[in-house]
């Protein structure tokens, strides 16, 4: 894997002197000017079906060398990694703030003069006019002093991913079958991820995810400037249950993002175009635990249920036993249901795509 | 305390079936149009200085009845509480979410139709433009659909609080000196809070915070109407250091509460003026950890430091012990530090109010 | 179901004055002399399969009263229960102390006079020997004053167990197929228990567990007489894997203790006798992880493995993603494996019954 | 500093692949036959005042070489000091199994043949059966094959600590006076601790924890030879309240340290004989708290308590809200309170020496 460098890129220091560092695999393209992709997985330290697969697509790219450059981030936090609470892993958000890892990303477009901008660059190109704007976030993003812990690694692997074309974040999601989120503007280009089940968001969507702070600066460029063409693309892919890891399904999942990676010139070799089931995200239903309780997850996911249709059953013990069924308030696809089948009052257990 | 009335008011049901409740304290004021208060208490768990400052407040009002309402919830939280981590309190996030329990109200105000509001109350006086507006606030708070635990707690606070013209949410805050949230047109009457060291915040702060929900839609009112009357006041006080309680402290915070009340006539009696030291939220200086470490705190809290100050130093075992000097980058006031000696790298350690 | 009651019987208060309970169903026997059982689950809060089947077994025995008295608590921790940790359930271990809460059981032969016991007793028929001492051990349990909130619960449910003959205490394990504990006096009763595996222990272990504390005054008793007769058995039983619940496993479940049930005339019926494998506790061995990384789990649990079979793979990245084997050091059947695929050096990450 | 050497010894590798390791700092004394002093602290993550007090020893020694060889590991638990659990520390016990990691050494004569052991040494002079009895606990520790992470850790401590003849294990304690736990048969010695609470356990006592597998093979070797002398001595000191250092009683501290080094001849000096308050072990007393609530702590740590006198206050929020009076059982010494002023019924408030 001559192409292929690693570097471990020390990202925290401990109490106790120790450094939390990530593995960094860059791999440099065949053909000029082809497009670049940057993929990182386990942000959400329980979620590591996405880090296998990388490990798959390291040993397939060493194989078949990409035509676009692409580096690879196959775990990106190593503090929520290694964090356990009983056997899981407690690896969701900051222990000491509480801050979920997947919302610290800084959008490096937040303090751009835009005016200023426009001044030198409106007329410009597309190409010169994104070289410029990308030039911006990058500035944008050396200059950022980060705060806290959470900011540090966030901000450390957007320095990463900020040369790239695309960027794929894996996730995992609960119990959970496989699903992506998608931007809008790009929906056409995510039916070659083979990924079933897609959520469409708003192309101005901004909550501090990964996938947001990549194409959110570009899609308020388009805003602004009547432009229609984006050169960014970005999902977050959800790959499965976390905690969890099969090489089996591994297989799959590297074959749904070659495809994709395919279809955009990255890598060689054809792509198909398939048809996802695609849900506009405020039709993503939530049903939260109408009191604490046991709960058996009954309605399978990825089948679809009618709404009025049994999805789970809760436990209580009252003067007796009691079952409880817990409907689903729509016609859609169970996408996932909460990790544990015991629940406080207010968890949120199931979420239904409304389709 | 005849005019006192207790209930206790269900928020949560766990799993095992048993409910969690807070105790809320009512007393009914004796001057007919007097201000009413509304007064809470560790909504972050670990942060009760201020549940037994409520508790020295309603023997107060056994014995002086207060001219206007009053409503006292001295434990909010019963969840975060009770939720031990070590012999310490894991109070200030869902443990389940991750969320900051303070960051989870609902803004009343979100889904005002506004143009509809104005165009039956614009030209109202005052006095029936805010009666209508609360009223739409409360429909609000009605209607809400909490998803989460997290939001389950707070709607139910703020259905309780929302007939009231005053709020007062006592936190504690890490290692800490008595300091107050205020909101910057309230400042003059937050010169009655006996509290010495006070953040002024802009009128449009919104973050989700008790205080800010309270007051963020009736700053947005008088914005959007250009009145200059506010007819609400919140503040955050936080009563020194979580995690411990004292009744010798207890009476003074009492007395700084009541001289706040007096001032605005909810109670009997003469109130005094202060001069707090105010610092404008953006000079709040924050030194986090430059790495990981064990560290001093040397600088003693409340007391003016110069910039290039020591404030802490930190220890690190390398070829040999090594102490580092941390020092304040501005002059200023220490209003708190971190509640451990022991920091990983980016740990908010320190803050400053620079005045 | 006339013949059951249901209690709920408060075991612990908590900071925020909430008292967390536990239900308890008792149901008096049709036949005099018949033996008794008390059934328990969920002592560690995630296991919650048995709590499901305790439920099918209370509905059962409204259709089928049975012979000897019953004693059912489905869910006896309520704190573990209900303290969440991300969506998983941190209820294996005190929150606060860290102890397991299935080794603060209190021996209640520790403090018994032996000597002074036999001078009254020794001589007398088993009938009148147990009696008395039975007698003692509740006596015991009445005058032992717990120290922490473990010890309070722990004592609690002996309490409620005391007059019980047979004990069977629900749990489940990691991932896992169900398997029990089993005393070696009580291997050939064990064998109409329907779970295919069992570990046979010592008469004399004792590390503070419920069945320990229920079998080993008596297999002490009679090392000290002589005597063959133990007139109480108890077993752990684990069905499968915790935070996860099933009906139709549950089903299963019933069945299995109903079999026991019935084969020692607790209730109705004929028992079929079983061939479980059995497997000395000494020769269940533990496959640690060598170093921290991510850990596909290969072997399926239940089926037999050989000698140097590989039963898990192990990711690490270094200077390529390096996929290492893990082999079985004996042959045997897997019984359980660690919860999550993320471990950091020395966990434990399965078990595999040497036989 | 030429005769002290680092090596930063690597203890367990995190899933993420970085390696957690510990400082060992170790000085060769100048005198032969000098008695050895091993000395560390941390082991209990949050407890690090012990830290910086050997911070302060190491540059002591730099400047005043030691007569005797002195090894000093200053944070032993790098897992434990980086788990935080909001800004405080879950260093107390292992996070995945809960077990405290001060319970998890190996007792090294635990599976001695002491018959054939006698066959060969009983009857050799002192000096000469101390060394090959030595010999064998270092044979047992090379061989101990650790199974969890805390195993790993205690082992790896145990064989850095083998070849001395004194063992100081540093911790702090909840919120806390200096005190020390001490074995009887080295009372006199102890004296020269200058700590002025001490815990007099019997020789035998052993729960797990290091000062007891340091000193218990050797008492044991004793009782079985019916010999007087016991070559080695191990303390486990308390340095006051956890989650916090001071320099400037860690000077104090120093020199409390230095003079029983000085009075065992480890390194040069006069030492002074001290008067410290010796309590027999099972005249420590626990006040648990009653029901949960909010506490506080009233009673001074370290002064003089009279049985019946009031210690603490408990808070609870009824129809009105309540202050219970809470006593001490016993005339004594108050010397340790809970981290917390929150507690949930059973936890352990307060701990009085009783003398």
């Amino acid at each position: 894997m001559e192409d292929s460098s690693l570097e471990r890129i020390p990202v925290l220091t401990l109490a106790s002197g120790d450094s939390l560092s990530i593995p960094v695999y860059t791999i440099k393209g065949s053909k000029p000017g082809a497009p670049s992709a940057y993929l990182q997985s386990a942000m959400h330290g329980s979620e590591v079906q996405g880090s296998l697969v990388l490990a798959l697509l390291l040993d397939y790219l060493a194989k078949h060398p990409p035509l676009g450059d692409i580096r690879i981030v196959p775990n990106c936090n190593p503090l929520g990694l290694s964090n356990k609470r009983g056997e899981y892993t407690d690896g969701r958000f900051d222990p000491v703030r509480g801050d979920n890892w997947n919302r610290k990303y800084f959008l490096p477009s937040s303090e751009l003069d835009w005016e200023d901008f426009f001044k030198k660059h409106k007329k410009s190109p597309d190409a010169e006019l994104f070289k410029a704007f990308r030039k911006e976030l990058k500035s944008a993003l050396e200059k950022r002093e980060p705060r806290s812990s959470g900011d540090r690694m966030a901000v450390a692997l957007q320095r990463l991913s900020i040369d790239y074309d695309i960027c794929l974040d894996l996730h995992c999601a609960n119990r959970s079958v496989r699903h992506a989120y998608v931007p809008h503007y790009a929906k056409e280009d995510a039916r070659y991820l083979g990924i079933k089940f897609q959520l469409v968001m708003p192309d101005d969507k901004f909550g501090g995810a990964m996938d947001e702070v990549f194409f959110a600066p570009w899609t308020e460029l388009a805003r602004r400037t009547g432009r229609k063409s984006i050169p960014v693309q970005s999902f977050t892919v959800e790959l499965g249950s976390h905690e969890e890891v099969s090489t089996r399904d591994g297989k799959e999942d590297l074959e749904s993002i070659l495809n994709y990676l395919r279809h955009r010139g990255v890598v060689k070799g054809k792509a198909r175009k398939l048809q996802p089931v695609a849900c506009p995200l405020k039709n993503y239903h939530v049903i939260s635990a109408p009191k604490g309780g046991i709960v058996e997850f009954v309605a399978p996911l990825g089948k679809r249920v009618k709404r009025g249709q049994v999805v789970m059953r809760m436990l209580n013990f009252g003067t007796k036993p009691k079952f409880t069924e817990l409907k689903s308030p729509v016609s859609g696809f169970p996408i996932l249901h909460h990790s544990s089948a015991i629940a406080n009052e207010g968890a949120e257990l199931f979420k239904i795509a409304g389709v």
